[in-house]
């Protein structure tokens, strides 16, 4: 018979022992950072009806890229991001949740989309999501820009710094109004802005030049990217409030002691969702990661599942773009992961089994890790062998004399000095 | 437009933020015990190749309740357990782990059935195996079942005591072989073993008559039931094998200090993987959830990947089963899951968000949950109101008195007193 691949398949990632220790302790942190400011965790379903994944007017280019399939009747698939789910779920608790209500995912997400080198088919995001029924105060956005800040930099010494960027929808919304784009010029210069930095700059310019062929309003939108918005104050009402409130906005993250974010009004987060400010989290060292954070304020989250108007601020942070990537490439020392054993338990002889057993429960029961070498045939050469092998800090030796005098002894596999204990002041020995 | 449906797909579970702190909280209790005896956490792909999952010659029982599908020209589906994909890792991993390998998965596993009553169709569940090349003391089944016991005991609070049954597939076989049962009789008898709890007395017996159609052999399977085990010593070398291995399994478990376990033929976990010693638990206290979580013993865990030989014993938690129904159940008191948040920062005046910003900071840096209120223009009732909502134990109000005084006013929200109080001696007040 023919033996069956090993190999996942590809755009799916599988880690080492060694580097999954590193990927949850990175999540726990971060993880840790949401908690303590109030974000419930939520864990949603990764299956959805295919009405709530698809809508044929808006998402004609997320349906090709995910997973459906049918049971019986129903059409369904997985979700692609943590948005659609969360959104179902908010519209069907409006009685039972608080709002602003704070809610965090950590999750699994889909993208059926031919797999590509860095693109990954299954991976885990980290939302953070504030929403509010009728109104919530842009203060929120820069509460979620700050926490995402310290969720990054609570893991700094795997990613180094951070930086954010900061765009604005109604920025080039007042613009092109300004400018007196029509509605298809407006969303193919948006696309072109959104996509710009893949692009070349002569490839910006020819784009700009098929969608408008206007030689003034091309320059207008390009001096933006040279000038920056301040040549635009005076000119409209609406983007003077635009531009106010990202300055303001500005001013707020600082105080708030957000030190790292820049206007970028070339961030535009596509065209799904967002209405208001938006903005990207960059790693510093890692320009090859693209974005590790992204998000914006949107004005109508569940408009599809509820007739009550939930307005939000949320962003996804691409844990696994971030950590899978960086693990897969070996660009984290892993040396602070390589023992998770405390104690290997070594048994000379099966019949001294159920006292090493109690020596194990003791171990952990104190918060020993301790891990039991079962095989009570194999010789003591094997039984250390293995104790050096899984990087037991410490063996702890258990034959007749110690089952005898009711101690153990305790070897030191990094010194290799070896001495005989109680298992009360073994267990000192090793949580010292 | 017709609104979307906001109920979750039939099978699928999705908590309250309260519910889910108790399953997450449980979650880490369990998980913790699993830390601390050594297991690796893997976190494998939820999606495998379809021939990884299916094998036409042994499961098509199962493939007609999985999640396929297919992208290009690959056909896929959703994982229904942990141990196919564990299979397919250790077998791609074999010079990268170290043997005896300890591993747990705690992760979303699927059925495609149709849904039922009490059956989920994405759930988790938290597996361990301990896995050896070409040999493995059966201390290790003694080992896993110890280390689940822990694992319950840890959430007992919750879910009560629990019972672990042993039965033995040997003993089985040995019997099937001195009543000189052939192949199809072996299969037919088994299956009904395998399903005797489930089962009257009378449809068991008329089952064991349509199989066998001899009254001897009959009345031989049925006394095993009545009797136990002892009085098939002496008759065959086998048997007598069986019964000497369990019984002396038996006694390793109490040695261990395992004294919830008890001998149980019936115990049979289908016609899957096992090989050797089986065992069940079951809540006491919730015969209703069935098996809370079982095992056994495997002679060849990945022969469809790999020429060497592994050994292994693993077992599965039902951790979905028991801990989403008992709260979708409402079974669990969840009063202690009541207050996830300490403080609610209410600022009077959007002049004061920055101030406010550093103290949320501060609380969050000191391991205080802070939540800041930050539609501002919103009058001190409804702040105090938000604050009593999400069940805060304690308000920290912050207005201009208290900026220009660089204080807070710190409200126990249980009491009802409030003092002033500098940030530091706030957070005393909170932590102590």
């Amino acid at each position: 018979m023919d033996l069956k691949p090993t190999k996942p398949l590809s755009g799916f990632i599988e880690l080492l022992p060694v580097q999954q220790r590193c990927f949850d302790y990175c999540a726990a942190k971060m993880q840790n950072v949401l908690r303590l400011a109030g974000f419930s965790m939520l864990d949603l379903p990764a299956i959805e009806r295919a009405e709530v994944l698809t809508d044929k007017d808006n998402w004609d280019e997320i349906e090709t890229q995910m997973f459906l399939f049918q049971k019986g009747d129903t059409k369904m698939g997985l979700r692609y991001d943590g948005t659609v789910g969360l959104s179902r779920y908010v519209a069907g608790h409006l009685n039972d949740l608080v709002f602003p209500f704070r809610a965090s995912q950590f999750s699994k997400r889909y993208r059926g989309e031919r797999a590509q080198r860095g693109r990954y088919r299954e991976f885990y995001q980290m939302d953070l999501d504030i929403m509010g029924i009728n109104s919530l105060s842009t203060n929120y956005d820069a509460e979620i820009i700050s926490v995402i800040n310290r969720a990054l930099e609570s893991v700094s010494e795997f990613i180094g710094p951070n930086i954010v960027l900061v765009g604005s929808r109604p920025f080039w919304d007042a613009l092109f109004e300004y400018l007196n784009l029509d509605a298809s010029q407006k969303k193919s210069v948006f696309v072109l802005i959104d996509k710009k930095d893949k692009m070349g700059d002569a490839d910006f310019a020819e784009g700009l030049q098929d969608a408008l062929n206007d030689s003034n309003k091309e320059k207008v939108i390009k001096s933006v990217f040279v000038d920056g918005y301040e040549t635009f104050m005076n000119k409209s009402e609406k983007l003077d409030a635009a531009i106010a409130e990202l300055t303001d906005f500005m001013k707020l993250l600082d105080g708030m002691g957000v030190k790292n974010a820049k206007i970028d009004l070339s961030i535009a987060r596509g065209l799904a969702y967002y209405t208001g400010l938006v903005f990207e989290f960059k790693l510093i060292n890692h320009p090859e990661l693209g974005t590790a954070a992204g998000g914006g304020r949107y004005a109508d989250l569940a408009g599809k599942f509820s007739k009550t108007k939930i307005i939000g601020v949320g962003a996804a942070i691409g844990f696994s773009r971030i950590f899978a990537s960086m693990l897969e490439n070996n660009q984290i020392d892993l040396s602070q992961f390589a023992n998770d054993v405390d104690a290997a338990v070594l048994i000379m002889g099966n019949n001294n089994v159920a006292y090493a057993a109690g020596v194990v429960n003791a171990l952990r029961g104190a918060g020993v890790v301790a891990v039991p070498y079962l095989d009570t045939d194999k010789k003591f050469k094997n039984q250390i062998e293995y104790a050096d092998k899984i990087n037991a800090r410490f063996s702890v030796i258990i034959g007749d004399d110690e089952v005898a005098k009711n101690v153990v002894a305790l070897k030191n596999m990094k010194s290799g000095s070896q001495e005989t204990l109680s298992v009360a002041d073994a267990i000192k020995e090793m949580t010292k």
